[in-house]
């Protein structure tokens, strides 16, 4: 019983998911003050947030009863990012929410294709191209779509699904077949990966943007035919977005 | 490990399963008034939301602790379902529910079947025919039965029972016999699906209208001894409702 | 992969396990007038709904955390059950009762045994002592045991253990096998099988009746070992019920 | 496909485990008066409780957030522990207390080993230290250690690892090596074996006693080695409490 | 089926992980006196605690939804364990927290390599190195990082992948290769092992110790590629921390 080799993986900001329930109840009997002051005071949050320096922060209106609110927020630090999300409950807004889920990650590349091994290898001449993309990785600007779906996975440890059994070669392979698959949506999905072993419960975040909610629909389920989803992933609960700027919070609020 | 080949699909309406639990309490407890405004606003919301142009709402009591009210909405667009679900909460009956569960997909057709593979290939002759079997399947109307049986359910990818390891022949071979069942109760059971890959927690969403409950679960009984179910299929909760008119609501709260 | 033969089914009355569970505080709270109102409209909603001409209602003290009442409800329409869940709410009662769970099905006999072949056999003879005893399957009237055992089961559908890919012939004799069990125990304990799929999360609610809770416990130990329940029986919960008389309703509060 | 033997088994006394949580906020908020009324009828109740004539009521601090008091009561009917968990809700403690959980279960001795063969056996000779042994298992006496374990359990049914498709004699062995090692910790441990089929959702309750924790965990981790454990068995939630005397309830509350 | 060999092990310090969620809206809603008097008093507690003569009371803010407050606490006695958590619902900061989760423990040192194996013969001679590095095992100085990762686990006992069906030889390698990793980041994370057999729901605690998060998630990224990990065993759920002084409780209760 060997020792299978790991992928080197190198990790950016920092990466909280912060899913948030509206106390509607709550909300229809506040006086019109304590609304204004929670939507003033709200937006002012969701700006300053995302106008840090090194990170990003932003909100999305959440589909069914899972939750109302995704705020998803980007830092450099995770003293930061406990920093973002504690002194949300300073805002008044903070008064008129429940705290639905989250998932804490940080943004991961990994060394599995031929490329990235390069960027590990300490004696290989450096490529500046190949330095932008995994920067971009792990550095990511949050795209300006009007979707997102999220969702934290695992890869399987089963007798014969055990992706952490396989020789490193063959999950070089079909981490190479399952990134074709994403590149056959470039322009229309855009992904965010992020680890969370140690951190959180699943090994991974998945956050993917679109404008059309049925391009991920359709690269998801394109790739759960491809034997890295068909065998080897294991899903944890998917939340479905659409992004509004901190500016609509009262329109969002207003139903 | 090689990928094997996904079916085409295509999507129409938005389908967003809102059940809510209604509160007993705080309704035995509220004045006349309160609840008067609460019955008209809530028919309001209901008939307003089935009168839209494209797609639909209806009305369900359910049955046992699970919800107390299913509300089924059908939308050309997700920004749409949105804000059908936030609307809810800007009427006095909100009041006096509680979100129990929902479920987000999105009607769903796809190429298994032969026929269904001429619909979707760009050199096939049109086919008037199908083309209106295939649009009565992702823009349904919703039936006038009495009873909804509404469950999400996902294929398997265990190493013995791997839908998504299968080969794209047997599938459809899987798919059109799962559907020669169904069938056999056209007139009595009426279905919509939809597929959540990427949106909710199962792979797709069941909905099955009829007369007679059970003839529904004469249809689901007989469908889990075929392999699609008995082998490849993992369900979700069940759901059962009874259809009534926005006008009855008050009867509906009456108790 | 081919479909294996379902046995025929009838139905008879729909079934509600209605699990309640008691709001001491709220209870200890009150005045002597509310608990006097809640005590009489909650004896006349008991004895009013066991009053019904078809079908019955009784009421059980549940053991331990899980509920404190078990409302069993049998109607010959979902339409009556769906009515009587939401009679309840009006009662004064409903006020010291949350819902901690609850379980729909309708009582079903299966065309496993030859007998019963017969019965679904539309050129067989009539045969008026089958047909009373299918009919006392399906219109059951309710034991009057001090206890009952209530949990809903699944059969499995798993490579090694796949009740539903089993040939007909093999699940007619395990099905004449587990019942010899049961017979063994008749007159100290009687049941009624419920069918549940397409209505609620698992397909079959079972109830047990009994005057001896070990003479449950000795049956459904025994049946454990056979191998319909041992290879083939997946089971949810398990509550433990004592009957009383909805007369009884104030001593079961008193403590 | 055979049935199973399964052991005779004979019940005793039948068995509450209830645990409950206190409500420390409304502790901290009571006045003395309150606080006061609630200590002097918990003690109340529990001394009374445990004065019973036959059977036991014991009381436990329990670790951790799952629960802070095991109530512990057995008695020789299902109405008597029904009774004596209703009773709780009439004392003033109650209003400090939510339920957490709890187990149903009736001490059970079971006809495994060949000693215990010859209980169950009608004509074998009355063996009066046998008879005192097995009386000893169904009528236990709680040992008065100052720790508790609590946990309930099953036996597997799956395809590999089948309690209960075993042969007779192959699980009497197994369950002889596993009493060895119970016999290696007399004097530090003493267990309660009780049946739970039919009653609740797991198949057995262990409530171990030790004055050392760290001897039911070195008992337990070694059953963990042992095929009965390692392949056989499958645990539910384990709780861990500490004993005090009634009359220490208000040191208790005290913190 | 024989019994496999368990290790020794001996036990030191009673852990307990209490992790409470703070009620924002209460503290928020709090006057400056009772914000000012919960602060006093939390400050108190855990610097009190942290002054105990043996054992150690430490505090982390917890990142995500899953809980805001990490109390460590090691004591030498369970009763002692036992009151640390029941004083904390003494002190006016408890009015503004909630228990989300616990973990129940022991440190615990096991005789697999060699050198243990020594440490648990008495024939062997005393080796001060061992019996110092087993001691620093069993009564762990906290170590004083900024983050800390809690997560339960247990080893599986399944068909393929059973632990515990292991020889104890196998067992050894395997967990001496296991260690060889954690040496490899000796310096950057330190590990506190706790056993919880019979204590709590699963069978260790493992606590982890970084100035930097992502040595963590490189530790246990590797980690899970070793078949101790990748074949036997089963996570929790994981908690993230962010280690603070009793007196920054003002600063972290200010958002």
């Amino acid at each position: 019983m060997s020792r299978r080799e790991p992928p080197r993986t190198e990790e950016g900001l920092y990466v909280l998911h912060d899913l948030r329930s509206v106390d509607w109840d709550a909300w229809r009997g506040a006086g019109e003050r304590d609304q204004e002051a929670a939507i003033e005071e709200g937006i002012a949050y969701l700006q300053d947030h995302a106008d840090v320096e090194e990170g990003d922060t932003a909100v999305f209106s959440v589909l069914g009863h899972k939750a109302d609110l995704l705020i998803l927020h980007l830092r450099p630090t995770l003293a930061e990012l406990d920093a973002a999300e504690r002194e949300f409950e300073k805002c008044a807004l903070a008064e008129f929410t429940d705290r639905a889920s989250s998932y804490l990650s940080v943004t991961e590349a990994s060394g599995y294709t031929e490329a990235a091994a390069d960027y590990f290898d300490p004696d290989a001449e450096a490529d500046p191209g190949l330095q932008r993309y995994m920067d971009s990785r792990i550095h990511p600007e949050l795209p300006e779509t009007e979707f997102v779906s999220f969702y934290p996975m695992s890869k399987r440890r089963d007798p014969e699904y055990n992706w952490y059994d396989l020789p490193f070669e063959e999950r070089r392979e079909l981490m190479e077949a399952h990134g074709d698959i994403g590149r056959d949506y470039a322009g229309k999905v855009t992904q965010i990966i992020s680890g969370s072993v140690g951190m959180d419960d699943h090994e991974w975040g998945v956050t993917l943007f679109a404008d059309e909610m049925t391009d991920i629909k359709h690269l998801l389920y394109e790739m759960r035919f491809d034997p890295s989803s068909s065998k080897y992933a294991e899903f944890g609960r998917f939340y479905t977005g659409r992004r509004f700027a901190p500016s609509d919070l009262d329109a969002f609020l207003a139903g």
